[in-house]
């Protein structure tokens, strides 16, 4: 089954995205209101709203598949072949960052950074966990079935601010800089086998597989779990592979007018388009 | 004025804390609820709901000051002479990390630890500063304009975690385990020449004088909400002087039984037992 999160007139709801059809689940205004209620899939399988024609929905129309997450966690150097690589060990536990939730953005919406802030600006195309129910101090069995779905994220950073300190979250919390969606798909549908792709500008610039993840979902859920509590609606991204543009010689970075996109085999496309404000 | 969120039977309300009494502000479960509506500082002194005797108030009734902060950004390397002493340079730029909302505790709460993740459980009592108002991209003018007021905060750290990785994230965030209030005290009462002490079974481990700080409060709101909308109820921690436990020859952690105490003048203390699970 595919979620998504259609904005509908001044305000947003929760969809059930069939082949060809677009059916809007009554009460719930967005994914992550809808993971709260825990019978949260017999109502999304069962929902008949009114629906809409998927082939005739304007992309903006589809805001980021959970508008406002409690929590999103973000993973580093999680990529076995991006590791070797860079010639580094693999690592024994994974690192961990935030983002706060006001970071997203829909998977159409333009990312429109001002200048300032755009000096560094670069693509982290990465899978994302979104968890389906509470889980605290679970184990990978527990933590493998509190996983709501998957979904597309681009973890865009600006690298400057990223490395001012060494800590990464001022370069990774850009007010609506993250495309996030735009379909939440459930565990049944996703295969881990399937590749994540960026490209700018149509070059692609990220091919990797998910199945080469040093940590998977289910470890990750279990080892945050071990530290604080997950709930429904928060998301853990679980990091990128190599051919961000930073280490590129020479360096590359998005620019005005630069359009992002960034696709898992299953899951879906965001396009966005870069807008540098003068 | 002081405002604090109280425990009444099974739910929590927001208070104004005055000399002898505490009176309930009605429609208000907590102090980030308060401040979500622009008249809270004129509901808060013309609040004239069940009253308390302040006196009679067991502590353990005393919850996180805003239980539920939408967004916990704490600051690293922030008092000048802790810098110096460490023989580095002040910074350029303030060290942002965050915490997710559900470590927070009450003031007098115990921290409850399983003995695997309190290997190296360590103190840093600190000045935290509330938003009162929605600020984006704001100046020093109205980024000051934008403080609700102030509280102590203990960011109570795993070391081991933290520093597993580069991200100091996962040391930060361990569930329940730092202390925030009592109260909220508003600019208009609060000293910055106040000094934050930090005392473990009562020997004094910190103390400083927060206008020591390399990046004040009004500063820190200027500089996040740069990159991200700084909503009411959100924390900013402005980081812990010298004295902590980890940077001790030897290494001084909290263990099962520690009476930790964090007290800034003019804004209470804090009295949390340390509970580590076997």
């Amino acid at each position: 089954m595919r979620l998504a999160t259609l904005r509908v007139d001044d305000h947003t709801v929760a969809v059930r995205v069939d082949d060809t059809s677009v059916v809007e689940i009554a009460g719930a205004a967005d994914v992550g209101a809808l993971l709260h209620d825990p019978r949260w899939r017999a109502r999304a399988e069962t929902a008949d709203g009114p629906a809409h024609v998927r082939q005739g929905i304007e992309p903006r129309r589809w805001a980021p598949v959970i508008p406002r997450p409690g929590k999103v966690i973000c993973v580093g150097l999680n990529y076995a072949a991006h590791i070797r690589e860079m010639g580094r060990e693999r690592p024994e536990h994974p690192t961990l960052f935030a983002k706060f939730p006001e970071a997203v953005t829909g998977p159409y919406d333009d990312i429109v950074v001002p200048g300032r802030l755009a000096r560094a600006l670069d693509w982290e195309g990465e899978l994302a966990v979104v968890v389906g129910s509470s889980c605290f101090r679970a184990d990978r069995t527990t933590a493998s079935a509190a996983i709501a779905g998957y979904a597309v994220l681009n973890d865009v950073t600006m690298r400057d601010y990223q490395y001012r300190t060494t800590e990464w979250l001022q370069g990774k919390t850009l007010q609506a800089s993250t495309p996030f969606g735009p379909f939440l798909v459930t565990p049944d549908e996703h295969s881990t086998s399937a590749e994540v792709r960026t490209t700018v500008d149509g070059e692609v610039m990220q091919s990797a597989r998910i199945d080469d993840l040093v940590f998977d979902p289910a470890d990750l859920i279990a080892y945050v779990s071990e530290l604080v509590t997950l709930s429904p609606g928060d998301v853990i991204s679980t990091g990128t592979p190599g051919g961000v543009g930073h280490a590129r010689t020479p360096a590359r970075y998005l620019a005005n007018g630069s359009r992002l996109q960034t696709a898992i085999d299953g899951l879906g496309e965001q396009s966005n388009l870069v807008r540098i404000e003068v």
